[in-house]
């Protein structure tokens, strides 16, 4: 078996998601820890498009993007089937919710790094994207994997002010482990924050 | 086998997209032409959510957005395998740069309905994206499935405008007999421009 590195950041749910796959999978990695601000030559070199991590290398080839890297390790490792519903129709369901997500969840980001106005606004959207989600995706078929809803959670300051998300969080044991130290995760998210605020 | 229905938009290229993967698979299917001015009640009924095109049906369960609905023709009907490469790795490749191209392609389509400034800032932006996917996407590798390409062509001005990609188009049979009118598109296009520039 090829050599697996993950580069990574210990408060990313990006980064985090690809961590809870390998430790569920069972698959021996090394992990490097990228500094957001001095990223590695390695980082920048196998991901060139976007610099960003988190950043899976498997005997030397990069892949980049968190949902293609978790598709990849699914279609890698197919024992312990965690990413995907096993029906087909299901997994189209499955990766209607991540895509909604991934492109809507913007705003949830917006949240929390805007100010006055554009945080009334942002604060709306991301209301708004959370109640779509929870009329049409979460009805009684509850269409897609319950563990990717809280993945999701513990990227915005409004998940992060609900325990009862980060009690979710830790009913799965494998994910409880591996969860970034919530105190530390707010005070980093509260720096970022201030540094894009202000220079803004 | 379960009914298929496609509620699509001739000139819409996330519509052809279904069209040709239908095809190519010989899968029988109802098409319901759907006036973007004036949905049906059986789309709004199967994407509450986007309330867009493409949706197609599979025996009255729906499946929204193009890509997780070629994904899943792929995985129903698997013969004529073509969405996809077979290697796992060459795979994930494809899915970076799909996704790239699904989450930076709004440059292109703002390049085709803004004016001054804007289509100049659009223009700008279109052409860095399209220089990235020639220098990381296009190497030697050809990661992705030459088709792909062809089939973003059709949706910018600057490819409309631009005989060699319909003449690329047209060396796919299959995608060449089930091509738009290329001079209806652009009286379409161009119509459906002045629209949205005019309510600006």
């Amino acid at each position: 078996m090829a050599e697996v590195k993950l580069h990574g950041g210990w408060a990313s749910p990006f980064s985090n998601k690809v961590v809870w796959a390998l430790k569920l999978k069972g698959i021996p990695y090394e992990y490097i820890e990228e500094d957001l601000y001095n990223k590695s030559a390695s980082l920048l070199k196998y991901n060139p498009v976007h610099k960003m991590i988190p950043v899976f290398v498997h005997g030397e080839k990069p892949v980049c993007e968190s949902m293609v890297i978790l598709e990849y390790i699914e279609e890698m490792w197919p024992h312990n089937p965690w990413l995907m519903p096993s029906d087909p129709y299901d997994r189209a369901q499955a990766r209607f919710w991540i895509k909604f997500a991934e492109d809507k969840g913007v705003a949830v980001w917006k949240m929390f790094f805007s100010t006055g106005q554009d945080l009334e606004n942002a604060m709306k959207a991301a209301l708004e994207l959370l109640q779509t989600v929870e009329k049409h995706g979460l009805g009684e078929k509850k269409f897609f994997n319950k563990q990717w809803l809280q993945m999701l959670g513990p990227i915005s300051q409004y998940w992060l002010s609900r325990p009862s998300i980060w009690s979710h969080c830790r009913k799965v044991p494998l994910i409880e482990e591996n969860l970034p130290n919530q105190h530390e995760m707010v005070i980093a998210f509260k720096r970022r924050r201030e540094t894009l605020v202000t220079s803004a």
